[in-house]
């Protein structure tokens, strides 16, 4: 269904986010959604919409909208999120906490199967789905024998980066960093950084222009 | 110093992405930063940098760089960042302790004052800044006493529409969801999502783009 052509990664951003209004929709019970209704959705233009969508092939029906059943296949394809990812956790304090037991995470595949920290008060400390905190000490050779693909970062920023290299060490190429500081990488490894700073700076910016 | 023309959203979100490795690049001594610099730092392109900040007008010194502090001002002026925001937070286990203890919010302008819970167990706990959780049926008028401009929203999906309703009818017209659900909001009001979910998504992407 998919063209065979390269997909620009800002489409694939932009489309990312179209999955969870989407997911929304279908659970409300909706079949098929328009261009128009997608964009209200997601604040996007809806002409917007339709270019991204049309990299994807020629499954909307014009003049009535999308499959949302198909689209979402296509999109979780795309993504590569229609598969499990194994991943392991540095941090469990409240926002470490709050990851694993995220329920979005699970029903999308990616699955936390290990738990790290170096402070005393949280390791041995029994997590949902069975896992018990490990000292980060055994942070390698868990990571290694459990074949672990992403590396999220919870710690504070002191030991966020000491916390990467260890996930590096171990063979991981992607890690998703929540710790407010900025993390040195091999070139062959991937960071994600998430900063709850910049989504305050972007609604800041939008209030702004509203006032 | 900022060019008199209209600058296209998109700059305005990747700009606000240089904002925290410039910050860094500050503290650990740095005074000026060439493009390619930046780019790296940031994880872009150094031509898109280079086209990002012409948008900013011409103190960039050419050949050598930026200086990084009144780089960051400027950024700041766009992005409205250079004044204080009063925030009004709802929900506070985990995801909310660490937004109210999070650091760089307070650095950044973003100040909490006034926390809300339908939670018993939340109610009346005191938080960092001398905070104390109040019960979500007095949002609406503290809300308003305090002239709150922005509305976090940290508290399970169920509630979360529910909340966000009360915000807006006390007249806030931004709110930042951190809960896993699709808000509604009136056409006069800004909702953005953080979604952890798109982030994994996205570093998935790039992974198996690499693979």
């Amino acid at each position: 269904m998919i063209k065979n052509i390269k997909i620009p990664d800002v489409t694939i951003e932009r489309v990312a986010l179209y999955l969870r209004p989407l997911e929304d929709y279908e659970k409300s019970g909706g079949h098929v959604i328009s261009s128009d209704k997608l964009a209200e959705l997601c604040n996007v233009n809806p002409a917007q919409v339709r270019k991204d969508l049309s990299f994807f092939g020629e499954f909307g029906v014009r003049g009535v909208g999308y499959e949302v059943s198909e689209l979402l296949i296509e999109i979780k394809k795309i993504l590569a999120s229609d598969r499990e990812w194994q991943m392991g956790i540095a941090g469990l304090d409240d926002i470490g906490m709050a990851l694993v037991q995220h329920k979005n995470f699970l029903h999308r595949g990616y699955k936390f199967v290990a738990a790290f920290d170096s402070n005393p008060r949280n390791i041995g400390k029994h997590l949902p789905m069975g896992l018990v905190v490990q000292p980060l000490s055994k942070l390698k050779e868990t990571a290694i024998d459990l074949s672990l693909e992403i590396g999220v970062i919870a710690t504070p920023a002191s030991i966020a980066q000491k916390t990467a290299d260890l996930f590096f060490d171990a063979g991981i190429l992607a890690v998703l960093n929540f710790s407010a500081t900025h993390l040195r990488k091999p070139d062959c490894c991937l960071v994600q950084n998430v900063d709850f700073t910049f989504n305050l700076d972007h609604l800041a910016y939008r209030l702004n222009k509203k006032k």
